[in-house]
């Protein structure tokens, strides 16, 4: 460690305008399945985008990401049967009456979006004993996830939608980007320039589920919730 | 779901100053220890901050997030004493050469800071089945996770910092918070308004990890680093 301790500097401060620009990106960042164009993206924004992501927060400072950009047509057609199938798993899962609005449901752009981003999380890169990750050792995951939400956000002001696409063996995913044990994928991105989107979430927009309250979901000092999950109804 | 299919709408677009202005809150963004201030979080800055947070994305839509806001000295105390005794664990865990550093950080703004949020997961929010999580159950946790993310985000751009404390038995926090067994709490976060922080990562600015260069985070179509984790060095 260094000999000067190091000294923390007045911190930046922010205008209201540049609040609202973080809080307008927030609320106009969606989940994108269908929209997206197949123009290439433009390199200096993609950087811009990674970067992003890599000043995300991390356990032990691990850094324990990496991004696996797939852009060839083989691979994504790999990706996307290997979505297929899993998908006809999930269907499968949901009661009668929902299969049908399920089915009906566009939920990846795979082929569509001209660049796929794996996000991947190294378990191991801290070495031995990772600073903060000692009694739980799932934050070097949360902290890939940190990543993926600054990618978004970071994508979203660049005029470039993004959506996470979580139906797929994970198996299938690893062998075809032939990702080895020790690193998982966390998250496989669709990636491509957008010039229209959903006002509010889609699965909202078409019914699906709706907007929590907010004030529901705010409790002080300590979980006054449910104390038990509530019976399954089927 | 509803008869007439709702369309997507033109979408917002973000000017250069805009998106600087994100770039620039992601860049200033710190995990804080020891900078908090005792001044009271603004109530309407702290819903700004918490409705970010309600605007992350989430699998299936199911908005599985809890917020429970501890301000209660009492609350924080038993807290602190729950980290305390996760980190005389964790110090033990390191080498002997690092313990001395180790013991050097602070690692925490429980009590300094005048508000803690636990940020929770209700695992069983969406009911049987939650559309996008039948393949890997834990992306409820990691759209809480991406939660965080927005709320860290927002509340760098209100002037208030953001401490994540992961050094606790999960049980203890569980217990003291009195959070049943079908929720998971994600994140343990010290918040409070700082007019200082540190220009880099404070863990990169004592000299514990160094800041991984980009270009090398960066992959082609698949995997192309270490096909096996590297040998333990002890």
């Amino acid at each position: 460690m260094s000999d000067t301790p190091p000294a923390p500097q007045p911190a930046r401060r922010f205008s209201p305008q540049e609040r609202q620009a973080l809080y307008d990106v927030i609320a106009a960042r969606r989940d994108v399945r269908n929209e997206f164009e197949p123009t290439p993206i433009d390199p200096k924004a993609l950087r811009r985008v990674l970067a992003a992501a890599h000043a995300a927060p991390s356990v032990g400072f691990m850094q324990p990401w990496n991004f696996i950009l797939v852009r060839d047509e083989g691979v994504r057609r790999s990706v996307h049967a290997a979505f297929e199938a899993a998908n006809e798993e999930a269907r499968a899962m949901f009661s009668d009456d929902k299969q049908a609005d399920y089915a009906a449901l566009k939920l990846e752009g795979i082929l569509r979006a001209p660049l796929n981003i794996a996000v991947t999380c190294d378990r191991t890169r801290g070495g031995r004993v990772v600073l903060g990750r000692t009694h739980n050792r799932d934050m070097d995951l949360y902290s890939t996830v940190c990543a993926v939400q600054n990618l978004w956000l970071a994508a979203r002001a660049e005029g470039i939608g993004v959506g996470w696409v979580s139906i797929f063996r994970p198996d299938d995913l690893a062998r075809i980007l032939k990702v080895p044990d020790h690193v998982e994928i966390v998250a496989y991105l669709c990636v491509g320039h957008v010039s229209e989107l959903f006002k509010k979430p889609e699965l909202a927009a078409r019914g699906w589920r709706d907007r929590i309250d907010l004030d529901s979901l705010i409790m002080e000092d300590g979980w006054t919730g449910p104390a038990a999950a509530p019976e399954e109804d089927g």
